[in-house]
């Protein structure tokens, strides 16, 4: 059983690491557990490098107003796939990438063994649309990239969703970095 | 009523994340609250991480020479909208679009949904050609760059001024970096 | 005599440096010090600025399995040369350049004075083709990069492994900006 | 009065800032402070973050074999020139510029109002003909990139010397990054 104190103790370790390694701005992107017959997010606005509270979210039913306006993407997830947690960020070289390719297609060694082909999810922020596209992306790869919105990796820990964000942005940014070197 | 104190308190927490986010470098940059017949500034000079004592502007009338060489911008912006607060930075890559753009349009979803015009201010640094051209824009917008000089925004809180700085580097750096995809 | 303590301490500060200076995302990286007749590795899975109880893995025989997955090319290393420690690294212009370039010719006056040809080895991650290449690269060069995967770089002292590894990828940031000068 | 250990703490106030804006990497970079008919410099291979006790080098004569292995440009500026600081560190985007351009003509307004030419200066590391040149290029300029080394930045305080630093990486970067918004 985690408490709650243990998720927000969580949620600022590895918020502090998407913020130094510059995955996230400002007080964009967020992140959940799941736990029960639910899972536990970030809450709106917050910082991820300090979180506050946690906010319970059933998987479904009412949705508490406090917590991340993104959680139909968190609770789509869970209800379709078998991950336990869910990483959202906005790495700007992965961002950049999906409003140009079809998909990413990692060039660097850690890209081709574990996310070969990050897809691309289409949809709205905050639609239902989106938050479909992204758990069929997830339920066959543990990073997609929401066109020019940001990626979302899932995973068994939170600290294997952070992973897969670090490793999506290093693809993409490997990708870019190339074509400075074509003379 | 806020005392200086909590201001002081409130400019390095903002200032920590300009500097950790790289949006300003130096001593570059500066912030101000709205409070009563004028505003709170950062000093001429100082670090946004290290501030010291807030500067008091009256909203007319003589300026203390310790406030920060941009005074006027803040104090138009205050004149002629009703934001609250107003930062300066300079990211570099709002900067470096500003001298080649008319103006920027985001294309990640974040900017498309909170900036989805970013207006271009002109006139020399310090005149007051360039803040009535900052305030004009800052009534419509709560974002725009000062061409080759840095970023204005404005908002209800600081924090509100530092985010959208953040969006606004971010959707730069986007538009920028799509480039490097385009094969 | 180093005790195990002291070489954690070691790892850590180095560790700390790797990921600050972004060479090192996520837990991506390792390093070692050699010592008697074998080397203390950092774990696998391990966080370089928080990498636990270092592993001890004797020059040949059994390897535990919590040491570093790239122990291999570590071991082989030490079999081949002189060097007494190693650092890998994954600093993304260096990544970005070894999938172009057939070998790295600094232009700057560091790279051209310390490490004037930074060659590229070949071969799968993981694999005893790739570890070999990787020895006889660092036979004559303080450092060389894994094609698609990242830096190697070894030394005296684990600090030299570093400056290598800070060195090369600067090395390889300036070859790739002066593109962007060329009008 | 100034004594050595406030010449220390001072360095590792400014070397924080200069390695955490990224103006230099690993333990290279260095800086110094006239003071009496000499001046104190940072040892040689130390970091800047932790520069461990400065060394004082008189303004002829021996130089003690602690002191940076660039104490000649620092002796030879101090000779020349009114300058009572140096700063000197090795940030990627002016060291790119200096291998490209004649020199540097800023585009955004700082750098236009501060160091509106950065001159290059030509000449191998550690040699005098190299010295004479910074020596030359500050007598007139707060600021001058050694080509293809790294900026030596001068003023009357080390804060003044850190400020032209990252005043001139961001002009590299901002003309540097003009280039991708050109469609």
């Amino acid at each position: 059983m985690v408490t709650s104190e243990e998720i927000r103790a969580e949620f600022t370790k590895i918020g502090n690491r998407l913020v130094a390694e510059h995955l996230i701005g400002g007080n964009f992107g967020n992140m959940s557990i799941q736990q029960d017959e639910g899972f536990f997010i970030t809450r709106t606005g917050s910082f991820l490098d300090d979180p506050g509270e946690p906010v319970y979210v059933p998987i479904s039913g009412e949705v508490p107003p406090s917590a991340s306006s993104e959680w139909r993407v968190h609770r789509t997830v869970y209800q379709n796939t078998r991950h336990r947690t869910v990483v959202h960020a906005h790495p700007p070289y992965a961002v950049a990438a999906s409003l140009i390719l079809d998909e990413v297609i990692p060039l660097d060694s850690e890209g081709k063994m574990f996310c070969p082909i990050i897809p691309i999810a289409h949809g709205e922020p905050g639609t239902q649309e989106l938050a479909d596209d992204i758990a069929e992306c997830l339920a066959l790869a543990p990073l997609c990239i929401a066109q020019g919105h940001g990626t979302f990796a899932a995973g068994k820990t939170l600290e294997e969703g952070y992973l897969f964000t670090s490793l999506g942005e290093h693809a993409c940014r490997v990708l870019s970095l190339t074509q400075s070197f074509q003379r």
